[in-house]
């Protein structure tokens, strides 16, 4: 029986864990605050004090940490996995953070015989709930291979886009896609409401041409009924766009678009709006305008 | 037997005006440049020396013209349509163009009994050759009711978005979108290239996920391969741009994102890109940072 780590277990991590833990595998846990690790536990995980415990315990160790230095930290600090590697252990991070980090964290692992994998995924809370992740893997196809299981239990998708990085890569790529949908979704909603046509029915009009996409299609019905709650939290993608910028800057590349997504975005988190949905980044255009689009907020 | 004019027979109208011909429609034509009405002549419609005789013969009139102030031309100027109206002549304009022209031009109409419909296109010359257009339609629901024909033959969706210039509102708000889509993947592409990963396989892995759109779907293959004719022009995508940031002025509604996008395009097309396809505006990027994306151009 495959023996998974999981390390960070918040909106994705916990559900995550919970797909492996169905998948039976035998799943060894571990999180900064305890609540969640008890609370797994109940459900069949194993928990474990440190990160170190988890990597001797397990053939594949996952984690999903808010931000880069935190998955350093966890592979690199005291009680980190490196301190726990052993021969035939797979190191997997799902979180999104730095590629130039990931390639960083692979080189050390190596240095233990451990190989890694950069496998950020896409889907947000409810992907990770209902086990359709979309995973965009870097690092060796060897180890890709046989992490396999770990993305059959867990996700719908899973491609291997190259050497360690270009998982992280592919992230901020999707990222750039993303944020631009959100924030001209909110440009055209507020645009429809201020010009006296109503914006759900202008969605319904353009969502079966050029402009089709998984945001007109799945975000506008929750903004008609109020809901601005998330999904994917604002604050993140937030996050995520700073990665974006960094990349862009590391390796030459101009991002003009992806720059002012991100200006909204910091305005929409500067505004209070931090723990909402990213696709209500339209509040900011909302506040200049002076107008609201939807019901209420429920 | 429905008659049908159709004026205005470029990359747009004469494939729309062939389907309505094999619909079995008596299809009457006009166009500026007269070698094309003689073309479709030859294929069963029948041609007309001026709008106005256009108008006499049919019960729907549509035009398909570069911009606000080609239709205002052909409705109100000399031998315009409006010399031709009579009762049971509706008038529908599939250009994209100004609302505000649009809805000025329904009140110039409605004096003269005739109703319009601005009814505004998506799909390009791929979807008016193989009848997939997708309309978004403004003015009222009995001419909208009246025309189903007309759509039926020629696309595969219409939705009713709202009174007289609805329709242009919601092309605005598509071409937001759709311009988004475009310079994001733009970018998403070369920051790949550039970082050392394969571009195309980056689109694979992120195109089932939250970034998933049309775009996506559809434009990358044939990047890839070195194709970047048209589809659709980038210069078109920039007119319909500039009236997406007039509109956007005229009714108070801050467009940040389409703004950059506009930049861009206005580049590309002043770098002598303006009759490429418009996902062809990553060449923009590529420009900036000496790296080329896919095959040579073929």
């Amino acid at each position: 029986m495959l023996r998974v780590g999981y390390i960070g277990l918040g909106l994705m991590g916990a559900p995550i864990a919970r797909n492996l833990l169905r998948a039976g595998f035998q799943v060894v846990v571990h999180n900064r605050s305890r609540a969640i690790v008890d609370q797994l536990a109940t459900e069949g995980a194993l928990p474990a004090e440190t990160p170190a415990e988890v990597a001797r315990q397990v053939d594949i160790l996952c984690t999903n940490l808010p931000d880069s230095a935190d998955v350093a930290q966890v592979v690199l600090g005291e009680h980190g996995v490196v301190e726990g590697a052993h021969s035939g252990l797979i190191f997997m991070d799902n979180s999104t953070i730095k590629p130039e980090t990931a390639r960083m964290l692979a080189q050390s692992l190596a240095l233990h015989g451990v190989p890694a994998l950069d496998a950020p995924v896409s889907g947000g809370q409810i992907g990770a709930e209902q086990a359709t992740l979309v995973y965009m893997v870097g690092g060796s196809a060897e180890a890709f291979t046989k992490a396999i299981p770990v993305f059959q239990a867990t996700g719908k998708a899973w491609t291997h886009v190259g050497e360690s990085g270009a998982g992280q890569i592919a992230k901020a790529c999707n990222q750039i896609m993303v944020a631009a949908q959100m924030v001209a979704m909110g440009e055209l909603l507020v645009l429809a409401q201020k010009a006296g046509v109503d914006p759900f029915k202008v969605v319904a009009a353009i969502r079966g041409g050029a402009a089709q996409c998984w945001t007109l299609d799945t975000k506008p019905q929750r903004l008609a009924e109020g809901i601005r709650t998330p999904g994917f939290k604002a604050r993140m993608q937030l996050k995520d766009l700073n990665i974006v910028l960094e990349t862009g800057k590391t390796y030459g590349a101009p991002l003009p678009l992806s720059e002012i997504a991100t200006e909204v975005f910091r305005q929409m988190v500067e505004n209070g709006g931090g723990e909402l949905d990213n696709a209500a980044v339209l509040s900011v255009f909302e506040q200049i305008a002076n107008v609201r689009v939807g019901q209420a907020d429920s």
